[in-house]
């Protein structure tokens, strides 16, 4: 394909995406395939000879668009948001089309430069206390990764090291893979399944502790549990707080497990996957008083902040503990440009890495911090909104919210509001799932797309009285449905596993 | 951002690109800034309100292109290809404009039943053996994973896995942390230091086993250093192979070493980043003999088959070893469309996932199997013409060459050669990086851009014998580079590190 075809096809594709979630209200938005479906509408090896881009496009709508998903449908309300943004789009495209490698500065100064910028950019507009920038005077700074599952991993791993360092420094007799068995880590039972994960991958257990009836992780639970691991000989060492719960969007309390993180000496790493975008608005900012408690901090703007998946912002309050983990010579080379310069391949899993900093960089010049804080609040309005409808309706209980999620159920019960959830998936008109909130089945209704508006809560509303009313009819008239099978044998863990509320 | 703005705003990036690739000789390689050139440019902080795209738009050529290293310049000889196509980047574009998550197979069913085939498409495309593609009876599969760096450390982590439940099997009443503490794996020492970071964050030791005087990992020093960590007491683990080091492009023996490994008991995993996607054209598959041995194979469409970062092309013969290692529920439950719709996030260290098959599925149908297997052959004929070059000029001595790397030096040594790279660096016309070869300090050539043709091999060259001139002229009237200084005292290792071929 030459240049001339590309600026065909390329423009084709612009229009395609505009029409796309111009009429995205067209679309049911969850397809109607069964697994299997694609294999047969396409070859079974790749072509001999190459294409004309037009047959490319065409199979679009005839392989791909069936089995979408469409996530940014304005009636998709399920899981968490996933960005997606005009610029957003168009920064990915640059950074394709430069296709530079950014794995050290030499490699493309503009890659590590931008990011840097951009990471101190962020970190002012959500109000991130000034050691964790890269513009500090301290060893602090900024970084995109992949995901928040990465952030966490990657803390983890930084969290062993360091401990090992020092206890090696004090007992340089022990053996290191002794100390490493100790090794033991905390989040709370309402974390996200990437934390769990994490300690699997790290061989550190990981305690998935209790928490209040809010789902927030509190002191007491923390302390006790550290107390039993270091009497049964363990060795306590990381810590992941969690701002916005992925089931019910709780926070963890972090000026209540700062303080213990900082006395035992445990690594304190903060996953605020989808509610870190919030902090832009200040009002929002209370809910992470404590987080200078933190030795780590992870928010994915490509979540609820427009920015194109990936981009995950993390930041470290002492990136040589970071260096000193990941760089394969295990010297740390402190070097006249610290902070402008850092080698960020020894900040992360991957030595190599795209120009993710461009789309990031579109965003906020595109949207403005106002701009962006228009867009969280306005979706926390139609969540608030949303909540009215419920709250006003005999028919339905609300159960908690919290920024752009609204957990309710039907009052009639845990076996009907399950039927509503399923019926609903059945139709095809709006994606909920459900989770478990104060032991109860609950429907979540999360606004996720950045092209929802009233209209869309209205049509998501009525789709869901509509079902009910069908659902309180026939068992009124004492026709419950057969297919119900009750949950209640299944343990509360694999019950959030079973609603896949796991992105 | 509407819809009719990104209409423009896409159309003018697409042309940029274009423009930027179309004219892409009339820039230097190598930027001219120092660290720190960017943040003077921009504000500190995020601007108050948006900004039209268009001075977006103005800002890329006075804020980041120059600080570009333009890996997509015909001049670009250094480290290893990186891929840029004109359907790559359509592709991509699609990818953010659909933005679905791909995290199971109901959050998007075309992101996972795409790669499942684009997987097998790709899979016979380098005739890998069927028991590792998805369409075989057995367990076998393919997966798109980020890097070649993430892949060899998934690879570990399952290998440690699969060990720790060997062993228990055995002996129930051993500890877990006492297994994994003993755990020990092998690789070379050419392989890339990403092999290094993966020992050193799954926390197991890997051994860099000398290589014969072809860069080449041999069956006798592999048995003897089994042999001696058994003998202390370790356990054998986990072994990566590499077709295509990172330095001189040098094939490890699969022949001789699978048997060891299948023998052993060890995980073996194949690294073919850069190399692999030569086995495109049969004549080159000979040099993958052997890898019916492997547990796992990766290599990376991103480097050599201008399909766009990132796209990483994992497979592996058992994909329930990894399941049973990525899965929080450790629970590995056999579903009834398995191969059709594997639940990729148990395959992956993140949960979220992009729909990265796109770009995979674009570039196959634009160039077909003749027009990728051409790019390889045309790139690799223009690495002989240059070795042609070097082999006729009495100053230089060729060293070795492999695909598409020419490694060659100055006839008057290692001082002097290294002065050749220094001042082609400093005069950013071509961009070519060292290597250690044999004891020697050689030059790396290497045909990376898809744009390099015969006229850019004359240019590079041209450069290459002014420079070489100006030095033994300034050599030869007694004008020696005072800065040079002596790399002897340097360990190889830290000579392997400090030449930066570590992508």
């Amino acid at each position: 394909m030459d240049s001339d075809q590309f600026r065909e096809f390329g423009k084709a594709m612009v229009d395609y995406i505009a029409d796309y979630l111009d009429n995205i209200r067209n679309r049911k938005v969850l397809p109607s395939v069964n697994p299997g479906y694609l294999q047969p509408t396409i070859p079974q090896e790749a072509p001999q000879t190459g294409e004309n881009w037009k047959s490319i496009m065409e199979d679009i709508e005839r392989v791909i668009m069936p089995g979408v998903t469409h996530w940014h449908s304005p009636n998709f309300h399920a899981y968490c948001p996933t960005a997606n943004s005009y610029p957003g789009i168009v920064g990915e495209m640059l950074s394709a089309g430069i296709g530079c490698v950014g794995f050290s500065w030499m490699s493309s100064p503009a890659c590590t430069e931008l990011e840097v910028a951009m990471m101190n950019w962020l970190g002012k507009l959500i109000g991130l206390p000034e050691e964790f920038l890269n513009c500090s005077n301290g060893s602090g700074g900024g970084i995109i990764q992949g995901s928040a599952s990465e952030s966490t991993f990657i803390a983890l791993l930084t969290a062993k090291e360091r401990m090992v360092r020092n206890i090696k420094n004090v007992h340089p007799q022990l053996d290191e893979g002794l100390i490493k068995a100790k090794l033991v880590a905390y989040t709370s039972d309402q974390a996200n399944s990437s934390v769990e994960k994490a300690g699997m991958l790290g061989s550190m257990p990981m305690r998935l502790l209790p928490t209040d009836q809010n789902g927030c992780l509190r002191k007491e639970t923390l302390e006790e549990a550290i107390s039993n691991d270091k009497n049964a000989g363990l060795i306590p060492c990381y810590v992941v707080a969690t701002l916005g719960t992925t089931g019910t969007c709780a926070f963890d309390n972090l000026e209540e497990l700062g303080p213990v993180c900082r006395r035992e000496k445990l690594w304190l790493h903060i996953d605020a996957a989808y509610a870190g975008s919030a902090f832009v608005c200040p009002e929002y900012r209370y809910l992470m008083r404590g987080v200078e408690y933190a030795d780590s901090f992870d928010f994915n703007p490509h979540k609820w902040m427009m920015v194109n998946s990936d981009c995950s912002a993390m930041w470290v309050r002492n990136s040589r503990h970071l260096v000193e983990a990941f760089n394969v010579d295990r010297i740390y080379l402190q070097h006249e440009h610290e902070g402008v310069a850092p080698d960020y391949r020894h900040w992360q899993i991957s030595l190599g890495r795209r120009f993710r900093a461009l789309k990031l960089w579109f965003v906020l010049r595109s949207y403005g911090v106002e701009g962006i804080q228009k867009h969280i609040r306005s979706q926390i309005e139609l969540a608030h909104y949303f909540e009215k409808l419920v709250k006003d309706d005999s028919r339905f209980e609300f159960a908690c919210s919290s920024m752009g999620l609204v957990c309710f159920r039907m009052k009639a019960g845990d076996r009907l509001t399950q039927t509503l959830v399923d019926k609903l998936t059945q139709r095809k008109n709006i994606y909920v799932i459900p989770c478990y909130f104060q032991g109860n089945y609950v429907v979540r209704f999360v606004v996720c797309s950045r092209l929802t508006e009233i209209r869309d809560i209205d049509y998501g509303w009525r789709e869901i009285c509509e079902v009910a009313s069908e659902i309180l009819n026939g068992y009124i008239t004492g026709k419950p449905n057969g297919e119900l099978v009750s949950l209640l044998t299944v343990s509360n863990r694999s019950k959030r596993r079973e609603n896949c509320i796991e992105q």
